[in-house]
């Protein structure tokens, strides 16, 4: 049945902005959402520049006007993207929530921890839904090895082995005009961890998302290799789960030949998984004792966790901004049943608040574990 | 700067078509287009809940009176997508063409070459633009590799291989109730060719477009290994391109482990190529003596051919929708700029009529060679 | 139980001839061989020299001298090994062979269909056995295809697709010093093929062994690149094979970026398999409608005709010379078993003076054809 | 100039063993060894049979009787291999170099730091060379990796990420039969590390051998998942290296799809370089800001270090066995040119009694580091 597009605000992701251009595109793809009202830019004239220059037909100042705006129009906006740095998600979605608008949220939660629980606080009690874009949970064949693990297909899980590699921060990127650098480098802006932050996050996300874990403890070992930079770019951590299991998590942003090396390993006491971002619609599964087997996205073997979120033949690469995409199709089914007064369709998956607080706990724990010499700390 | 989306129509395209699904996704992810009517489907109710269940506002019971109303409505559409079988390519074409609407048409051309004829016939004299969705040619890294090739990179070239496997037709799937699977066996709806329609055009379009090489003569052995299969489901094919070169053509749909493996290799006197559909991001480069490079989309050494038909930074994989959506985006800008009567924004590249032809040409020379046992035919 | 390493001899493969050295590891490597004898240059003084310096105790001046002598010692050589350029195999094969000394000889059989054929009155004749290295068939992922396909796993064979690129012929090399251009591509010492000869009758035992299946015609297009080439260096051609199989072969030595491209995909009624000599260890295998599975040497799921031929386990490769040597390893087992006046054990299996007729054959064919522009032709 | 082959014998490596046979094949391979004595088992009756099954002239019962009776012969052995379990390297280890009789042995280098030291004393003071077998670094690309880290084609180190994973000890192995897995999950034989001794040493070693850089601390989890079992069979390390660089070490024998997983990344402050074992002919190398480079074996770009130690053509695959052979062969040099009160021939490299001592002291280190619970631990 035909839903019409659900009305979405966006507040950042003006001209320049990488990550506000993917989640415009994210929503749009399905056709759920129709991008109606935004608070572009910190500076009311980029705001409304960049307002123009994608036609959104309502440009705002700021988002505090925009909320109070949207909020008292019949035709107003029911969600909003938030798509600014780290240290400016807390108020613009404190603001959302409060007055009943769904916010999708991009990772990590905040810049603080303060920030987080004051969120956390808000949105806890409000009646909207809060989503955070760990995008790559959206990938058909990450949701496939998640059933596979939670179907017993690996046995127990022993070893949890997770990296993100990058490379754009070799160079002092920051100081040659990268605003992306410049920020993401920048402690005010976006807290108390930098590659941590930025994509230590989403290994950490993917490897409790899938492996259905819960970590006790974890070692960290946290590097700044570029020269002045004030927060890690280098991330070595050592993990313990709840009922034994294991884990290394590698996530950096200084390692040259390394695009966006997010991959994510799993080993049980019957079998493993082998899956990599940068070839997503694939997934490697070996039964021990028996030969490997390669299990593609909507080919043969492949479950319906991963086929609902899946648009096109096998052969016919999806990619990145398919995968969040489909964030943005389950977030418009849970909005849908949540106007309906229903709850969420079976099968929908998205991202909480809970992603993001244990994300922020993830942070938090590794600065502290990585200051007092790689000590254990829980998250 | 912004501009209002295109106003577009669908011919075709009705529930559980694959193909239709693709252009609705393609035409929306840029935000370049708004469908707005369609005529999905050839059963009048079916057109209707189709549109309804797509939430079309305009829907229409057969393409004739769609493209009557849409040409005396002030807000009628600007273009239409043709998603049928491909023997009702023709006569929509030509209604919507002789109108002023620009056509966005599915491959190949037509199901026969005397439609084909009728159809340029038209497009030639019609003031709207007619485009072919070989949508291969919308991957950056295919656009990548014509532009080395037209650089010289490869110094003049020899060798051509080109190669489309696909194995969703190993069974008899015609007769286990495929919808895809009937229509792409049936010379009534298909044409003459089989395979080499549905994906030997696409490889002969690929090969032509990278190297820009003109085939001059081919040889081909068909092949129908389906019990009572009309069409050809295997195209073994040699190829004599004019100044020398000389290449290689296997399309198959009977390829068990193929999904869906267009792969194009080119050899020049001091260079070569290599570039497979289920890994589009990767370009392979080896200048003759010195290492084998890989060349990926939006990284190091990639020139703006490729990048302005990107979205994303390198090691965030771009796939098969984005592709196909570079080619209506494409086709947006030359639209845009037809209407403004200004020619298209330099490098705006798409498959046009004379693709289409070339493609009917192809068909029909391997379909007459393979008759002759292999005989060289000009194509 | 031990035996006694075979006294071999060597004809050809003095000092910087390629593939002489490649024997001579092969024939050691499992130490069923002992090298005592040769006649390693057609220049006496470069026959000593590189006999003194490979410490090879009995040095010849020329192969007549060394067939006879050695005949009459009592601990003369057993077999023989021929590595020299293609038109010197049949006289040293003929010469050895009428004194009872096995032969192993290097392929194609001989520079000429006449040579091929007073070779094969000599060998059939012969109470010597005659071994021919199409080294390729060594590897034990190749043995483990052929196993496959004898067995039914990929129900009747419809498609062969085998290629063999190369780069090293895509410069002058012939006019820059290399010895082995020289000779390869001067129809005095090659005969009729160059790639065609050289890798084409490799690429086209391989399809043969693996598949077990017989061509019934072929139509080939041979090319000459390399300017001033007299041979092909670069050969296209289809294949019809008994029971209605269809293939393609491509043969290249103008393919930069190919280093030694060897590979076969053979696609069935119900399953496809594909390997590749740069990756030798690994096979996959695809029943239709199931995962595709990645088999491992040695590994699970790999049956005794592969196993038989493995010495390590799998993970640890095994190479280019393991494969060789596996050739010299049946070819002894053959030979032990010989002397004890019984047949080859169980499984031996080894190219034979019949795939060395059907390789000229081939070469022939393929020759006749492409003068015949692609005409069908019988091999 | 040809050298006669040395006369070598061999400890351990009865019927079978693993690790013998791989040395008899890498000793004989390059025809520079001579077996000609050996003490094969701990069993009298095994030692014998195994001898004259394999076809070694002189059969010992015992490492002490042999090496008292080989230093007495005129043409007794000039080297010995010590392919024994890890208890039983330092008794003949020294007993053969009490003799002057050169002594090639297997890794880790003893089971205890007693015996290490006890080890170390002898061969310091003794006429004869040790080399250990740390076969890993004889990869042609491993040479070439080292050259280029020294060369500083990746500027300064800041990363060393290195992992060693298999499969084989997922289940209980040691309680089915296998008994290589008995050994090796035996302390008493095994010594402290199990995972750690087998294959962490291997992966410590690699990292220090390509990087050039010498490990200040370390912090190691250990775990052993295998139910019962004594030893770990998964170590989680941390790596800290003089000058600043850091490090991740995983070796596991309980990853299910795993076979023989040994990769070796490393990124310095101007590029990076990535080598796996189980595809061990390519080599990736990435000068930041440049597209990838793939090094071949033999192949464009590769330095004198890499083809020195190279037997054949690019694209023709060496493995594991000739990476072995490769450490024979330098140790036969070495050995040769000690014989001529000479040095080593300029290049020769060898793991030697110093990478011994470097993997106890690895050992060690992580067995005391997760013992207190992943402190940091100077190795």
């Amino acid at each position: 049945m035909f839903h019409a597009p659900i009305r979405l605000g966006m507040v950042g992701g003006g001209a320049g902005a990488f990550i506000g251009a993917v989640h415009r595109i994210a929503a749009r793809l399905d056709g759920a959402f129709d991008l109606v009202a935004g608070a572009l830019s910190s500076t009311p004239e980029k705001a409304r520049a960049s307002a123009e220059a994608l036609g959104i037909p309502r440009a705002y100042d700021d988002f505090a006007t925009m909320a109070r705006a949207e909020a008292e129009r019949a035709d107003g906006i029911e969600a909003v993207a938030i798509v600014t740095p780290n240290h400016m998600h807390a108020a613009p979605a404190i603001a959302f929530l409060e007055r009943g608008i769904h916010v999708i949220c991009d990772k990590p939660l905040t810049a603080t921890m303060e920030e987080a629980t004051a969120l956390a606080d808000v949105a806890r009690r409000s009646n909207a839904l809060f989503v955070l874009t760990h995008n790559y949970t959206g990938y058909p064949m990450v949701r496939q090895a998640r059933a596979m693990v939670a179907s017993g297909a690996l046995g127990r899980i022993r070893l949890v082995q997770v990296e993100y590699a990058q490379e754009w921060l070799t160079g002092p990127a920051e100081a040659q005009g990268s605003k992306q650098a410049e920020w993401r480098t920048d402690p005010a802006r976006s807290g108390a961890g930098g590659a941590l932050g930025d994509i230590g996050t989403h290994a950490y996300n993917l490897a409790c998302f899938v492996s259905g874990l819960t970590p006790e403890a974890l070692a960290a070992d946290l590097s700044s290799f570029g020269p002045g930079r004030a927060l890690d770019d280098n991330a070595h951590v050592l993990l313990r789960f709840a009922g034994g299991a294991r884990g290394m998590l590698w996530a950096s942003q200084v390692a040259p030949g390394s695009e966006n090396g997010l991959r994510l390993r799993l080993y049980g006491e019957t079998g493993g998984l082998d899956w990599a971002q940068e070839d997503p619609n694939r997934l490697w599964f070996t039964r021990f004792g028996e030969p490997k087997q390669l299990l593609t996205r909507n080919g043969a073997g492949v479950g319906s966790e991963a086929t609902r979120v899946s648009r096109i033949p096998p052969g016919h690469p999806e990619g990145y901004l398919e995968a969040f995409a489909n964030i943005y199709a389950e977030a418009a089914r849970a909005i849908r049943a949540h106007q309906a007064g229903e709850g969420p369709p079976p099968g929908t998956t998205y991202p909480t608040l809970e992603d993001g607080l244990a994300g922020m706990r993830f942070i938090a724990a590794c600065v502290e574990s990585s200051r007092r010499d790689a000590a254990w700390v829980t998250p």
